[in-house]
């Protein structure tokens, strides 16, 4: 385990991940606390907001998450505890990951999923929490691709290695630009993802010109000796107006 | 409807599709015999194949299915009846897509699923069906995304777009050099699809030099007047001793 946490370190120190520890992680339980996903809401299980009548975060750990996964959540917890990383609730629903003052914008369908959410049994589908780091413009996510993932038989499906880099970078462009749009997804695949294993996807915003957000990314493994995929992004900053304008043309 | 099998027709036309007579559809039921998922199996519902003990065709009409996708469902099967048109039978476990003297190299697990196929509702997840011409090193997909497959709100995630061209012109790729892996795939999105609408995935690999295989792809609306997105893909012939290797390296 030592050597694991510390080949961590040196892959992540690589690309400029912040104290690093070795040894600090939790096991098999999320030791520290997450920061709310809601403010006032405590949010240490899964089932914290559902309980009290708000949208379950998925965001946090449940019994499907590997040791490997477990590791690397505690370790990125316990760097939000000086600000610098936040961790990102996520929910099944878009218009929850929205601003209150833009959803009058959008009438809310309860028939309607997140793609990344869409697979209800824990530990199938999309297995995943992202840490935004505002001042670098980052956005890291851990990921564990689960069973319902399937492309080249016991691998993760090129389009779901696509989803989770459109997602963690997409939410790379928000950081920095707001509303966004993908314009151009560019994805080398290098190695493929095992099921049931845990890679990293760091992205960062390298360049903004005007309404265009340029962004990058890697989809390593935990020990980094495995590089999965590099990615090159295009995002376009759409403003109320614009974005009313495409909605309306196209339904 | 006359209006929109011309624009259909005008559509393919462009692209170079044969044989698109406005008016041949059938309405609200799959009126043509399709091609066999196996030889000598029934297949004019989705339920044949798993009635008789063998895996689901998923690539047959269901209830979910719009009119659009019906019409455009007919057509095609229409076009499959000279031959140079194949349906292309769609199963949840990708074991069920590779032929018999490859499966031993795999242990099938039960609890696997092929990504595109991992939504249980009818209608929910991706909705398809490719058809392939050998001649002309093509696929066509019809596309019918549902509401588990939510981006912004209203729109297929832009994953999801990722994950259905990836699959399609990873079928052409196939059809051309066998087994293969994506090495790269890059994808312009242009105008967001909005959920439950149906779009045609046009793919076609342009060149082969050595094991690598070059494609592109267009999505547009049924009437051809809105263009989603285009991609371009490169995808590395594997022959079995590579992908044996590769898999246990991985593993």
């Amino acid at each position: 385990m030592w050597r694991r946490c510390g080949a961590l370190g040196r892959a992540l120190a690589l690309r400029g991940l912040p104290g690093l520890a070795p040894g600090a992680a939790g096991r098999r339980t999320a030791s520290g606390p997450s920061p709310p996903a809601r403010p006032g809401l405590p949010c240490g299980t899964a089932a914290a907001g559902s309980q009290l009548g708000q949208s379950k975060d998925y965001a946090l750990p449940n019994a499907s998450w590997s040791q490997d996964m477990l590791d690397l959540y505690n370790r990125f917890l316990d760097m939000t505890k000086d600000g610098l990383w936040k961790r990102i609730p996520s929910y099944n629903n878009i218009l929850d990951h929205i601003p209150e003052s833009m959803k009058l914008t959008y009438e809310k369908r309860k028939d309607t999923r997140l793609f990344l959410r869409s697979i209800d049994a824990e530990g199938a589908g999309f297995e995943y929490v992202m840490f935004l780091n505002t001042s670098e413009k980052r956005v890291v996510c851990l990921f564990q691709p689960g069973s319902y993932l399937e492309g080249h038989p016991g691998f993760a499906h090129g389009g779901s290695i696509a989803t989770i880099i459109d997602s963690t970078i997409g939410s790379c462009a928000i950081s920095v630009a707001g509303k966004v749009m993908t314009a151009n997804l560019s994805i080398d695949y290098v190695n493929p993802v095992p099921l049931g294993s845990v890679v990293l996807v760091d992205s960062k915003a390298d360049k903004v010109e005007g309404r265009k957000v340029f962004l990058s990314c890697k989809m390593q493994s935990v020990d980094g000796n495995t590089l999965h995929a590099e990615a090159t992004a295009l995002f376009i900053q759409l403003d109320a107006t614009k974005a009313q304008k495409q909605q309306a043309s196209c339904q």
